[in-house]
């Protein structure tokens, strides 16, 4: 609950209508994605960057503490509220002028609480987008707050790669407005503050815009599902991409028959390209071009098809089948293989990343454990094989609802190996949120955890303690 | 000159043979790439990271000042001494493993000391290479602590882009050894410590190991060389390369006709492209495949040859000439631009970076104003025009050794323009060194440098001061 003194002075700040304090209203904000949530104080939606500065400012003197949220699209409980009803949600979502786009300097200047569909959608006139692919649609502010990756991240790589200049908010008593880097290109003429905050989950600062460089957009795109002979086939078909489609190879995603089912089970506008039954994994591979240049020569649909004959004449051949389609509806079925398992019943999901050469051991391994360990759960997993990602999605086979010590044991156990044993990172691209902060208290390093927390010191002005994901400022509490 | 006592603990670490005193044996660490020097008090050569964690640490606790250096190519005196002679070099060219390359993963494992020729060489035969072009030959660990970027940033990026996973010793008291990140293309799961050491040219560490990603090479590739019309037409045969040519566009580059000028004059191999008298400005444009399926269809050259076309035929063209040629002929011109002003007399540098929208424009006022207040330098600029980039040289008429102050208020008046007017940059890819010092107290906003310096103070464990470009410890000194 707010007390009254700091319910007036927000309201003095981002007006009446800023704070919400009725359970209704703070309801969409309070409710996760997709699992969770929690119970905030009050709700407040600043309308510019001073406002902003002015509620973190009032904030940290009076040692409230805030959980900053744009579009709330993530996975791991970053940016909604735990059940104390102590803590106070930051939305930026009024932070949404629209984009300034230069498109000489092919850049764009975004408030954080832009979506990115809406983004997209002014670049698109002057043939131009963000090329960060993902099944939601975020707000710039938490993309690069998560340093959001995706499917296409082979291609064009993530957020961090596409920031030119960051405007950022300081939890400490002044309110610190950053403005870091002025949108250039290339600039080594200081320590490049940027980086500290992309990807740090608001734990240092928050973002309320972002200079992105855009991209021209593609004009030509082919699209195919692989069926590889087996796993070590799997390896073969994404060198193979590499070295043959060169610049055109955009995506190499693995979808296994389990998520594949519960997707086409759940999702009617679905159109199942295995009309004779569900191959046990598969790849959506995609090249694309945006040159202008292919109408004479071999179009895109050509060169996937030679690369495809090519495999498939291979001694021992690494493909057992090959389904092309159109584009838009293979890949509908890519981007509804979080919304099926969420359907099919309770899913423990791991957002895990490894080399990429360890991402089939490690499945093959972790299905053969969790099969005789873990028999209630069905191995749904699907992600980015070609930059070592992994969607490790687990849904309880029954609609029952698991207890609780059964979960933890089973994260425990998936964890353990996939960190522990394999090397692996257990946050790829969804970010830091109070789901994994677990996680990090028992994997980051000492050394990681010791100098991050005196970074954020650094920016908070506050004593080095633990670096808690969640609230950036947990002030008093902190440590 | 350094004290008995250091002379034998260092000895001790890194073997007599690792201590370089007489001055013969420092020279060849104490000269620049380019211009200038200094004085040291000894070469200290270890061979291995724990070598180096024992050699910081030595330096620490008996606060010697110790600059790193790893090729001793860069161009801002950042890996030489000044002329005090109490400064300890730091060299890491014994740190020169083999890289480790894993060709299913695209990742290479590459010591400090290894230089990027012998890294490429080494990667050669699995068809795969470091996209990073320079006209240097860097080792590693520079390349990572200055962040190069490049002839072909455009396409592939800077170093940042590349380093999945670094080894760093810290100048702390313990000689803190970290291993940032285990090589994974997606790790978001704690604040990414690697990015406060990439561009920072070893002022919070010094860096003996990166694992960088490496990229499928080029099969095909297509070079010409544009005369622009105008200054206003450079703009639209980037934009109109940029949208027709899609992802084959590898570089784009500007060159002036006074530099280019100097380098035919003076580098006897070169080929002049121009025979009937060289243009005002050209641009050397690369478009390159990795792709194996060109073959059928058209071919990089016919692409080119059609861009060119079509440009060619608009109206007011902004196209006046172009030249054809062999990549490697018209890539040795552009490389041996820097070779040529040095052996045309006294050159003034600047490495600047741009919005690229603002290259031209700030072009046409330095040329007019220097033309007016300086008319003893020529401009022989050239640089990368669609990241922004410019190396702004000045050349000498005569070769008479110009005045300190005049060249001061030469370098002033050009940073003030670039920097002030133009938001610039004035490290766009050089990093920062003693010769940019003044340039980083001048010109770095307060907030950036005391956030910097509170930053170093957590890797140092010394006390927040002033950040020092040049010896990373100044220790006592600092501040």
């Amino acid at each position: 609950m707010l007390e009254r003194e700091d319910e007036d002075a927000l309201r003095q700040i981002v007006g009446s209508s800023g704070v919400l304090l009725a359970p209704e209203d703070r309801l969409p904000y309070e409710t996760a994605a997709r699992y969770g949530g929690g119970t905030a104080a009050a709700v407040v939606r600043p309308a510019d960057t001073a406002q902003v500065a002015a509620v973190l400012r009032h904030c940290v003197r009076r040692r409230l503490p805030f959980i900053p949220q744009s579009g709330n699209t993530g996975l791991v409980l970053g940016s909604t509220p735990d059940d104390s009803g102590g803590q106070i949600i930051l939305s930026l979502d009024r932070l949404r002028a629209a984009p300034r786009i230069d498109v000489g300097d092919r850049t764009a200047t975004v408030a954080a609480g832009v979506r990115l569909s809406a983004l997209n959608a002014a670049l698109e006139p002057h043939d131009l987008f963000l090329p960060i692919d993902v099944s939601s649609d975020p707000m710039i502010g938490g993309m690069v707050a998560t340093n959001t990756g995706g499917a296409r991240f082979l291609r064009y790589g993530d957020m961090r790669r596409h920031v030119l200049a960051l405007e950022v908010v300081l939890p400490d008593d002044a309110g610190t407005v950053l403005q870091l880097s002025g949108g250039l290109r290339k600039d080594n003429a200081h320590l490049d503050l940027r980086q500290i905050f992309i990807g740090s989950c608001g734990a240092f600062g928050v973002i309320t815009s972002a200079t992105v460089e855009v991209h021209p957009r593609p004009r030509q795109s082919a699209v195919a599902l692989l069926v590889p002979r087996d796993e070590e086939a799997i390896f073969e078909l994404l060198n193979a991409f590499e070295s043959e489609a060169g610049e055109f190879l955009t995506a190499f995603e693995g979808m296994s028959e389990a998520a594949m089912r519960h997707a086409l089970a759940h999702v009617p506008s679905l159109h199942n390209p295995f009309s004779d039954g569900l191959p046990a994994y598969a790849i959506l591979v995609e090249l694309t071009s945006a040159s202008a240049y292919r109408a004479g020569g071999p179009t895109l649909d050509a060169i996937l098809e030679a690369v495809v004959t090519q495999l498939a004449e291979r001694q021992s051949a690494p493909l057992t089948d090959v389904r092309f389609g159109r584009s838009e509806r293979l890949w509908a079925l890519r981007h509804a293989l979080s919304e099926g398992l969420r359907a099919a019943g309770p899913v423990v999901g791991f957002d895990l990343s490894f080399r990429r050469t360890e991402v089939m051991p490690f499945r093959r391994v972790a299905i053969a454990q969790l099969g005789a360990i873990f028999p209630e759960y069905e191995v749904c997993d699907f992600g980015h094989v070609a930059d070592g990602g992994v969607h490790f999605n687990l849904v309880h086979r029954t609609r029952a609802t698991p207890e609780t010590s059964r979960v933890q044991q089973l994260r425990d156990h998936v964890l353990e190996l996939a960190v522990h044993d394999f090397g692996a990172s257990f946050s790829g691209e969804h970010g830091i949120g109070r789901a994994n902060q677990p996680a990090y208290d028992h994997y980051t390093p000492a050394s990681i955890k010791t100098y991050s927390a005196a970074i954020a010191a650094v920016f908070t002005r506050l004593p080095a303690a633990a670096v808690r994901f969640g609230p950036p400022l947990p002030a008093g509490e902190r440590g």
